[in-house]
């Protein structure tokens, strides 16, 4: 195992969401014990193809200049080292939405990532000279192509229509789960 | 044409939100020309099936007490006048997610849409004596469920495996799209 710079899964300080928060969330979203058995199967199915599908996110992100934004300096120059880092840490996250348990360790960890695309903790990580959060409506908006491009690599190593569907299924419920368990990191937490 | 109480498409006030921010959500949820074609097809064949839609909708709310919550007395006792008024314009979203051009009045119905999901408008509309808010999580985390209950009522009007796809792709986008817009209702507004 390397090192991964700047993740700090299993020591960031403790989420403002309970547990019982997360129940909710997690029926709101209809997500079970069969979907915790398809991301573990989806945990095996990404764990060879991480690099391509960080291609995929990254050239999206490349191509769309109001998302390439938050990874540039002022004058809009991207920043290599930043996209970098970033993009093992994201490596990282792609196996933690199918193999951790959904605890209290991940959920301060979920609380973490969300201050990371705030003014409150955006470029602190890596001492980036970009713009200071990340809009909460892209993060809103990006829950489409994070799930669905993930869906041919689910598909890419021979398993039935219902097993891709199942993990397809239970990827689409996390991604929006986790969404929403970020969302708690903007503004003053009011009517979140 | 019966009137929708309280439905007021076209006369809203101006959305916050500009039309360059929605050209670049439409990019973040891939949101294209071939969308907007499955959308009307969508229309049509959802158009019969407005109530059998809302009632797995209305059974999803009613099954989960911290979504019932929202429509209920602080004793806790549903408001079946607020559920019906809110149910018919509910109704009435659907056909606009299909059919509407994504304009600048659509723009401005879809920020008085999250105005009515927050303290500045929630209850206002029905004169409802429920919780002042609709907890932002709560509405991000029913795009799961707003999203993967369509697609049984796409496939029941006899289209292609294509078509159904098609149409289930852009239902999705654009559910994504518009909970990106009503977080703009939601705090104030900075980091959005
Ligand atoms: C569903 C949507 C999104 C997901 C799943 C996602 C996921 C992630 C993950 C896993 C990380 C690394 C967290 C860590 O430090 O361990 C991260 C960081 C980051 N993301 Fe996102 N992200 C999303 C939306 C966006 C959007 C729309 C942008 C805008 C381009 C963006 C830009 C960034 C940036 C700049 C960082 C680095 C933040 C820092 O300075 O620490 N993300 N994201
Ligand atoms: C993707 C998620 C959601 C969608 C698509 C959605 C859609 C809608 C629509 C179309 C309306 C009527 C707007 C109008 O007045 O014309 C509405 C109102 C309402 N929704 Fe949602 N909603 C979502 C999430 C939620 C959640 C999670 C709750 C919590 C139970 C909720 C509770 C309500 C309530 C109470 C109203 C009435 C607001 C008022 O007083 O005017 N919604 N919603």
């Amino acid at each position: 195992m390397t090192v991964i710079e700047g993740y700090t899964y299993g020591s960031a300080a403790s989420s403002p969401v309970t547990l019982d928060d997360l129940k909710d969330l997690r029926a709101s979203v209809l997500f079970g014990p069969e979907d915790e058995a398809a991301l573990r199967l989806a945990g095996d199915v990404l764990e060879s193809q991480v690099e391509d599908v960080l291609d995929v996110w990254y050239g999206f992100v490349g191509a769309n200049p109001h998302l390439l934004a938050s990874f540039s300096t002022p004058e809009g120059q991207p920043v290599d080292q930043y996209l970098a880092r970033v993009r093992a840490r994201f490596g990282q996250w792609i196996l933690d939405t199918c193999r951790r348990p959904y605890d209290q360790s991940w959920l301060d960890y979920q609380h973490e990532i969300g201050l990371r695309h705030t003014t409150a903790k955006k470029n602190h990580t890596d001492s980036a000279n970009a713009p200071s959060y990340v809009a909460l409506r892209h993060v809103i908006g990006l829950i489409y192509p994070i799930t669905a491009t993930i869906r041919p690599f689910l598909e890419r190593k021979g398993h039935s229509a219902e097993q891709v569907e199942a993990m397809f299924q239970a990827w689409f419920k996390s991604v929006v789960l986790q969404v929403a368990l970020w969302a708690r990191a903007y503004g003053d937490g009011k009517e979140w």
